[in-house]
């Protein structure tokens, strides 16, 4: 096991019908920002329900932050903080308002230009004070509702930041707020939070035991639950069971003290930027042909995750470990996720910008092992079509 | 799964050679109350390195504080607190060290009589601050390092208390540490932690996957290492491997969101308080007894702990769930505990007390269903003998 430091702070506020309890966790004399995305808080009675536990503070709404939360988007709602004195955040969304919130909150106390904090031009550590953000999580996919990161688009790029500033001070997880949902984006939470997983487990051994069994125990159960609760979208315990699942997946206890890749992220990035393909939908492309490509490098990892995971004990290791990677790709297929460029429309001759692309934001020696340079992720490209 | 809140704000130093990072932690100007318990952590080194990596701060000493630590032992500290002006509590030992040091930190700024906080006729919630405090850990079993609870002994009873204003700062969890440990502390600490599991697993089904899953890879794990780190003290990995198991097994994860039973614990404090065998040895003793006797309450998740836990798939369900009581029962044994009461010398005619002292401490209606009652309680005793 290597050396880790694990902290996190969030307190979680789990289950049916808590929403009144923001009362308790906001300070009652905060002037809230309420950040959201489209219109769905509104329609399904989330937005009353907040408005309502809030009670008598000043509240100023922020709606609007879209998927793939922009710069420019975000920028207005720090002008909003700084020039009307907003002391607390409150994200209610899924990954992109929760995100964009931990940017606000950061750049509202930045006195630089805060796209230098997403491109490596300033560091978030020279931020000593961020504005105190809580979530109410609507959609169980990215972890972002108990970890200190989030991703930024900016200038058609994908930027990942984080400091331990923008841990929210709370999250609800209440699964009934998702049972609206659309069918495709419960499908996306359910590949999030397995890649997430993945992307911490199958790397090399490191004899971490816990962290180990715990992401294999996080991919069976989304493995048991994830066409039930697409089914069955208000089975209570389905739905519960991915939504801490997910948030599970991300929120530093899996990763603490082993090997991290996060390959698949990168140029999954490219593809959303790139094509307009939604996050989770990259992954189930990028994950089986990375483990294609990479076979070698990841074998014990990978066996062990077709035995334990999928039960798979026939057969060579070789046998083995493609027998995983082919349920792992049925996985995804089974809950509606296309899992090949090519059936997106993407064509060969497109490899040379994403490969273009990967080069141009700094992703040249990716992976556990730092050795994913552009030749590979061109192979792994040429495998996904 | 049930409603539940998650709060655990403790960052987790892991690993090798971390205890300069101590002077990171603990603020410049404070003044550190030192808390330990016998002279091993002198004799090892510990105690040296602490020293130098506190620097220039000022630091008092409190030793001597004993197994199940004795609440007039805390009181002494706590008069060291009030009249040195100690701004920060250091425990460098284990969980009774560590669970002393909380109810000192709570103690200290109580204005009433600190005891009522144990018997009940007190609130933990009546203190509003209390010092804060973090630990060094040198004996991976209790948990305490990364929860908000500890039990103290007082007029021959063991009481639980918390609150969580105790919730260590930080805790320093450094596998090498522990390498000096007596075997028997080492093979106590594995069954503490595998108990801790079973409490709040072996109750009934709530479909709470991740937590199931995560509990069953605690046991899972522990099974692997346990002979192994008895046997080989100095093997990093295996020691790790339990110091990260232990940590886990208590600091809320696995018992979020699901029933909780602790009544093997409150049978086996009796056992303690009245014939002072180790806390860990106690657990072992009750364990199998209380499954025994308990087996029908208890039928789905024992079936289900023997099949993923053991691998356990042959025979009736009835003929599956005894086998897992027995391979429990020889796991502990396997580490060189004893399971039967008689085995210590303790006779049948000695129920009665051990019953009536249960019923003194209020300990009537146990368990995840409240209804292990003193009856229940001597069937358990009795099947341990």
């Amino acid at each position: 096991m290597n050396n880790f430091d694990f902290y996190n702070p969030t307190h979680i506020v789990f289950g049916k019908d808590r929403l009144q309890e923001l009362d308790k966790l906001i300070p009652s004399d905060a002037k809230v920002l309420l950040l959201f995305g489209g219109g769905s808080v509104k329609k399904y009675g989330t937005y009353d329900k907040v408005i309502k536990a809030l009670g008598e503070r000043e509240v100023v709404d922020f709606g609007g932050i879209e998927p793939n939360p922009q710069y420019d988007t975000l920028m207005k709602a720090v002008e909003v903080v700084k020039t009307q004195d907003i002391t607390f955040l409150l994200a209610v969304g899924g990954g992109s308002v929760m995100d964009g919130t931990k940017f606000i909150s950061l750049a509202a106390n930045f006195d630089g230009t805060p796209s230098d904090l997403l491109v490596g031009k300033a560091k978030t550590s020279e931020v000593k004070v961020a504005t105190p953000l809580g979530t109410v999580c609507t959609l169980p996919a990215t972890g972002s509702e108990m970890n200190a990161g989030g991703v930024i688009s900016f200038e058609g790029g994908k930027y990942g930041m984080g400091s331990p500033l923008v841990y929210p001070k709370f999250s609800f997880l209440d699964p009934t707020l998702t049972y609206s949902l659309p069918k495709v984006q419960v499908a996306n939470g359910v590949v999030d939070a397995f890649v997430h997983t993945l992307e911490q487990y199958s790397t090399f051994p490191a004899d971490a035991k816990f962290q180990d069994r715990t992401a294999e125990g996080i991919l069976q159960s989304l493995i048991e639950i994830g066409k039930t609760t697409l089914d069955n979208p208000t089975d209570y315990d389905a739905r519960a069971n991915l939504v801490w699942c997910a948030t599970n997946a991300l929120n530093g206890l899996i990763g603490a003290g082993v090997p991290n890749d996060w390959a698949t992220h990168m140029l999954g990035h490219e593809l959303t930027a790139m094509f307009g393909i939604d996050h989770a939908q990259t992954l189930a492309i990028v994950q089986p042909a990375l483990w294609t490509v990479r076979k070698e490098k990841k074998k014990a990892k990978l066996l062990q995750y077709s035995q334990r995971v999928w039960g798979i004990t026939e057969g060579s290791d070789d046998e083995i470990v493609d027998a995983g990677i082919a349920k792992t790709r049925e996985f995804f297929e089974s809950l509606g996720l296309k899992t090949r460029m090519s059936e997106y429309g993407i064509t060969e001759d497109k490899i040379d910008d994403l490969v273009k692309a990967l080069g141009n934001h700094g992703m040249t020696a990716l992976s556990e092992t730092r050795d994913l340079d552009l030749d590979v992720s061109r192979a792994i490209f040429q495998e996904a079509m």
